[in-house]
């Protein structure tokens, strides 16, 4: 059997183990067994209608034979799916399945079902135990920090606590039925990861970028164990989001503006935020940096396959206006995550907005 | 100026001052300059339609005089406004407002506003800061512990947090104007938390019993003060309710199946608690304990004008259907607070249903 690697999340009392392997997904009951859930309280699996046909029996048979109770509920796959209704329904799930105290909620799924279920954890009965079970490459960012949260129709994730997970059990093998534009979009917080603390990674990045788009085993289980380590050095030294915890928005801020001005389905998360790196290396280059950063940021994100320039209709006047929130932005200026060296950044908080501008244009030239 | 009195809540880096004193609301925007609040930041204030023409304007012109911005949000009053619609509500209304993660939320009512509003602070961008401003004698139970919640169509209070206030400031004066029957329904937790934990308390509600319904404000600045702290070092030792906690239960079990199977409105929560302390203390005598709990303990609620009897229409199934949840129902066995002197409680595991049975029969008999 191939070897399964277990990374510490350092939060103290709220420290957690991700499992990293491969058919771990067949083996849910003994690891809830491992930590010490008891067989008297049901467990709820929350999963999506895309990911249930392929996985949901193995993890509902798994627990079973392990003596557990269990209590399913399957939410359509998509965005849209975070939201407090759902949470309601959930909620009824739980009640009429007999959930107590003592229960736990399994997200078996991507970053939607793991912030979804992860705040039905969060909040039912004030807070239950929590396991993640990822099944895209996305989620090795979303399984370490604790965020949770619902989306309110003004905003996305607004609603929502710390909700730390018991564990989180990463079975790669599930990963195989992602289709390749999920795969792409997850590889680039993997890159954003590399980017941001780790010139060694980014070295591997670069020379692996064929095996991961390929979903070779092995180096699945590598690019996500340091994807998670690095996200969760950062974390552990800033579990409430003060400062360090902002690096990890490299990309993130041109990105998200791109998805708030996109419509529905254009754009993925991990494509915004890859157009975002090479937005932010351009701004580096601005600011007095080294060129190479852009040039290697771009190259390593067309490796991936992924975006790298703004299709040409996008409106620029609406992207400057989704970032105008920024509370600097009525002095001109931005704050921005700047690489400053390939595996470093700075929190830059005097960014001239009129440079954001320019750099927002010159996207769209990119090809 | 009459003195204002400070409680500290104990709960570590989450402790909290509570202010206890007459005319402090009209101070509000001076108690959150002393907390260190910015005047950056917009601040929301959540109270409902009952309580609002009473004191809204003179909390939002106490902070608009001490520079702080406002953003209000009126509920309808009653239990029915703890709900995820609600919270979605006002989101909307604290988005629209620009709350920031340095804003806070003012709970300005009862302990529907505080748990409704509290909930708002512990979701809205993963946790904001929070202020209680009760406005009902029995907010001064919800004040101390920081439990938050909104109810299920299925279940009350399911849904929620442990989010602790910044301070709560406890303005006697604005109990003026409550219904005496809200008046006596709050004193009955003040009279649970004298049977719980303190005869020399119990002594002096016997004696200030009129004082209290009459509102004189010495008597409640002390009455409040003492149930506050009761609470506060029950809550210190146990924040996360595991054992300790589960003694502020008395009359809980009876009471929350009396509200369970009532008719809308027919009970308040401290009528039903008040029923069920009778109950519990007449469970005592049955296990042995003396019968001069039962005699001080009803006489004490007549006192205060409170209910001791189970009006006979009541149908005693149902009552014992609402809590055969318990989950040593199955063995005919429940768990109970149990009085075992004036000012002390067991946690009794083994209390046979039948006993209960039968003495939800007898309360039927109490005149
Ligand atoms: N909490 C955090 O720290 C954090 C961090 C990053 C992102 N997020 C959130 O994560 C979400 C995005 O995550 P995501 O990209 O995983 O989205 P997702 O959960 O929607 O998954 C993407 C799509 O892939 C499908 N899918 C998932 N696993 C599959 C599998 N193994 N085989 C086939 N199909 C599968 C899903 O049904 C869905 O249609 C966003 O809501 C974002 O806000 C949260
Ligand atoms: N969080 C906790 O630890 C905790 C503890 C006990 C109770 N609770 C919750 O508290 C709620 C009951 O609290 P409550 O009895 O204060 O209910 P409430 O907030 O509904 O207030 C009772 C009524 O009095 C009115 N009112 C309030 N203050 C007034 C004033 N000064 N003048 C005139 N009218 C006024 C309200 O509009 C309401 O109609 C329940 O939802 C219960 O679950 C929570
Ligand atoms: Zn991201
Ligand atoms: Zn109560």
């Amino acid at each position: 059997m191939s070897q399964t690697v277990e990374l510490k999340v350092d939060l103290g009392e709220r420290s957690y183990p991700i499992y990293i392997g491969e058919n771990l997904i067949g083996d849910t009951g003994a690891y809830l067994n491992k930590h010490g859930f008891k067989t008297g309280s049901p467990i709820l699996i929350v999963t999506d209608e895309t990911i249930a046909p392929y996985y949901l029996d193995t993890v509902v048979n798994s627990l079973r034979s392990a003596g557990y109770t269990v209590v399913t509920h399957i939410v359509p796959a998509g965005e849209q799916t975070k939201s407090l209704s759902m949470l309601e329904a959930i909620v009824t799930t739980a009640l009429t399945g007999n959930l107590d105290r003592n229960s736990a909620v399994i997200a078996l799924g991507g970053g939607v079902i793991g912030d979804l279920a992860g705040f039905v954890a969060a909040t039912y009965m004030r807070g239950i135990r929590f396991i993640q079970i990822p099944t895209t490459i996305l989620a090795h960012d979303s399984s370490v920090g604790g965020k949770v949260a619902v989306n309110h129709k003004l905003a996305k994730n607004i609603i929502g606590a710390f909700h730390q997970p018991d564990y989180v059990l990463y079975d790669v093998t599930t990963l195989r039925t992602l289709s390749p534009r999920e795969v792409r979009s997850g590889l680039a917080e993997m890159v954003k990861h590399g980017l941001i603390w780790d010139e060694a990674f980014v070295d591997w990045l670069e020379e692996s970028a064929s095996k991961l788009l390929n979903l070779d085993l092995d180096a699945l289980k590598y690019g996500i164990h340091q994807g998670c380590r690095i996200k969760s050095v950062v974390v552990a030294e800033d579990e409430r989001e003060n400062d360090l915890r902002a690096i990890l928005n490299l990309g993130h801020t041109i990105g998200h503006a791109l998805e708030a001005v996109a419509g529905y389905g254009e754009l993925l998360h991990g494509e915004a935020i890859a157009i975002g790196m090479v937005g932010a290396s351009l701004l580096a280059q601005k600011l007095g940096y080294s060129s190479d950063i852009y040039t290697r940021t771009k190259a390593l994100l067309q490796k991936f396959e992924l975006p790298v320039s703004l299709p040409k209709h996008y409106d620029v006047d609406a992207i400057m206006e989704a970032m105008s929130h920024d509370k600097k932005f009525k002095e001109g200026k931005m704050v921005f995550v700047i690489p400053t060296a390939i595996g470093k950044v700075e929190i830059n908080r005097n960014v001239p907005a009129e440079w954001v501008r320019e750099t927002v244009e010159q996207l769209k030239g990119e090809a």
